[in-house]
């Protein structure tokens, strides 16, 4: 007898059997309800894509590390996409001629990261994105913001489980430059000191800025300017206030929405101007859920026309985790409505009539494929999840008639076989799902 | 200026904008419907296997030209999944202590193969694949028959359309021991001829056979006994029939469902009895949409267990082409039903306003996020497909009133901004589709 070979998926990477896939695929059903409300309207596209897309910005080496690459016969040097953005930057580039901007996209793509596997960290993840192209006015800003408070309830978020934490690098520059004095080529590497701003002590912190030229009065006035909040906004120049995205948000009826907060800063490169986060307030769990931002020239690398876009990539295992951590996971919903019976294999050609009927009316019905024990089929067709049973022994159906059960009360009629569908119809009390 | 990389996915693979995707959506969740209205339910798995489940069945240098390959930092072979079945086997014999047989399991997954690319050939597709676990009688071949019947006619294909041509390896291996006098070691070859049976001229099948030593009187024999359809199956002796899982689907009322043709064979190793494969009538595109059949050791690789199986793969490729021949696409869906259009950009609260209570009865609504010109967001709505429109203009907002205009008669009607929901479901005339 030859070796048996694993049945584990290979590491970081997930078999969805049906009851987990079920839950899912209602969490994701419930979120593309409420994007599609907002006018986004759904694409998709391939795994496979040449790696230079994503080798151009963060360079061969850092990309070798966290990409997983192939080369085909052809010598062509593949990745599996690691992140939807450069794929959508370039089906937004050659389609951009036929496109009406602004237009709103989302789709729900596995992506694929070479990763150490930890909570939270797998090689192979589904991430939901929402992006706008084309527009650049901060009316697009305070879509996204409501969009995601309606995502967040429409998957059971209250209000106080998370936080909107939104910056806007404009503002943040203007911080440094106006109130701490940071001279522009010192920016990003302060930047990226705020970034890292919860996770060191103050000590740390303070040490790495120092190296930078950053004096103790400046690192002090920066402390004060980080903790303001959005009162730091009106000591800004009008000037770095018009070119922001936020500040006309944090002045409208929208503000409500966010939590002005300079020390999001986000990785990436490619944003320039809004960003955000949103946490979950939880002590135990408290960690990004997801984020994104505003980019002034997503499509750099495939045109020269420059698009604009705002967009944030959701990814399942932390709304997942988040959605299990507050009790908010819905329960897998019933494999069927209806099981047909036949007590006899001579009766098999008339279930497979009956069931035919109940599909028509758009119920989901099985039938026995193997054994006719009734004790046990009923007890399948309960765990299955079904209301009723019909069953259809050898007497009844010599008159005609079959018995049908409603399996949450126990209560059993015999009723006319061209009257089953009504039977079934009060029994399951509602109309078929699909 | 740096160099631009192109646009175009990598060959083989492919983006779906939204109006194809919407065109494919529909038609998915219309075959998903009609699967789990057979009890079927909904799972998933990664891309990336292990590649030895693919290379143990058809060897590593056969493997090779088709499987996209890789090599993780841990010396791990990895392959991108060509097909679904060696991945559905691995999770059913992980999980097969906590199944209750027999299962009725489906997905739709994104496969990758190395081919040249050429029409109905791509390197990216995406299958569904239905499948039933645990169960070896007669009627699961019914139900599966039933079902291909049900999907073809939800995606609006015609009985004339597409045959439903059934196989039974058990029969065949009958015909050819019994009919034909083939001696057993010569069935798998004498197979494979038959499987290229209407690809190659008389003479050429004749030579071939020939030269396994069929006799000219067994070619004519054989000839005629695969003409003469089911017929021929009444000439088997009493143990084939009763091996056969086809022989009972013949003798039952589920007969009219197939066309019994003893050409179908199929290449893949797995196959143990049924087999079948739906072609498109249309002369000029005659050719296979899927196929499947019954394996008796499904799970064979991973487990000691015999678990058998009977299910099928439907492409996404040849899918798309047989309902773009027979003009079934459907129409993508519009993007919105409402379109509110402040004509102001104060006016752009009571927007959100109004769109958030349009949304919150259902409806998708988009608000513009750049220019407020009437003319062209009128335009911009119609091609969206929007029926109502809302517009706020500065004269009426001062009495709480906003204009509604049904796109679809031009009618426009003045209107209390609390009644604006009604209003537009006036206009809209169905529930929303969310």
């Amino acid at each position: 007898m030859s070796q048996l070979l694993s049945t584990a998926p290979y590491r970081g990477t997930r078999d969805f059997l049906p009851a987990e896939m079920s839950v899912r695929l209602q969490v994701f059903q419930r979120l593309y309800e409420c994007i599609e409300r907002y006018g986004f309207v759904r694409y998709d596209g391939p795994v496979l894509e040449p790696a230079e897309i994503y080798e151009a910005k963060s360079g061969r080496e850092i990309a070798d590390q966290q990409l997983y690459t192939l080369t085909d016969r052809g010598g062509r040097r593949l990745a599996l996409r690691p992140e939807m953005t450069p794929s959508v930057a370039r089906m937004i580039a050659a389609s951009a001629g036929q496109l009406q901007f602004p237009v709103r996209w989302y789709c729900n793509v596995n992506c694929h990261r070479y990763e150490r596997p930890q909570r939270g960290r797998v090689r192979e993840h589904w991430q939901i994105n929402v992006d706008t192209f084309g527009a650049d006015s901060p009316a697009c800003e305070m879509e996204f913001f409501e969009l995601i408070h309606d995502m967040m309830a429409a998957v059971g978020g209250q209000r106080d489980m998370y936080v909107l934490r939104v910056n806007d690098r404009i503002l943040l520059e203007g911080i440094l430059t106006e109130i701490v004095g940071i001279p522009a080529p010192g920016i990003r590497d302060v930047s990226s000191i705020i970034d890292r701003w919860e996770k060191y002590p103050r000590e740390t912190l303070a040490a790495q800025a120092s190296s930078l030229g950053v004096t103790e009065a400046q690192f002090t006035q920066l402390e004060t300017a980080l903790k303001a909040g959005e009162d730091i906004v009106a000591d800004l120049s009008a000037e770095v206030r018009e070119r922001s995205q936020i500040a006309p948000v944090l002045a409208s009826d929208a503000r409500d929405l966010i939590t002005f907060d300079p020390l999001i800063v986000r990785a990436f490169e490619y944003y320039t101007s809004t960003v955000f986060e949103v946490f979950d307030t939880d002590p135990a769990n408290s960690r990004s859920l997801f984020g994104g931002g505003r980019y002034s020239n997503l499509t750099g690398l495939f045109s020269h026309e420059q698009i604009p876009g705002f967009g944030f990539g959701m990814g399942d295992v932390t709304l997942f985790d988040f959605l299990d951590a507050h009790g908010l996971l819905p329960t897998p919903r019933n494999d069927i409505d209806v099981a047909v019976i036949p007590l006899d294999v001579d009766l098999d050609s008339p279930a497979r009539d009956i069931a035919r009927h109940l599909r028509g009316a758009g119920y989901r019905v099985s039938t026995p494929l193997t054994q006719r024990k009734l004790g046990k089929e009923l007890a399948r067709a309960d765990k299955a999840g079904a209301d009723a049973v019909v069953i259809i022994g050898p007497q009844d159906w010599r008159t005609a008639t079959v018995a049908v059960r409603d399996l949450r009360t126990g209560e059993q009629a015999t009723i006319a076989v061209n009257d089953v569908v009504s039977a079934v119809q009060r029994i399951v009390g509602r109309q078929p799902t699909n």
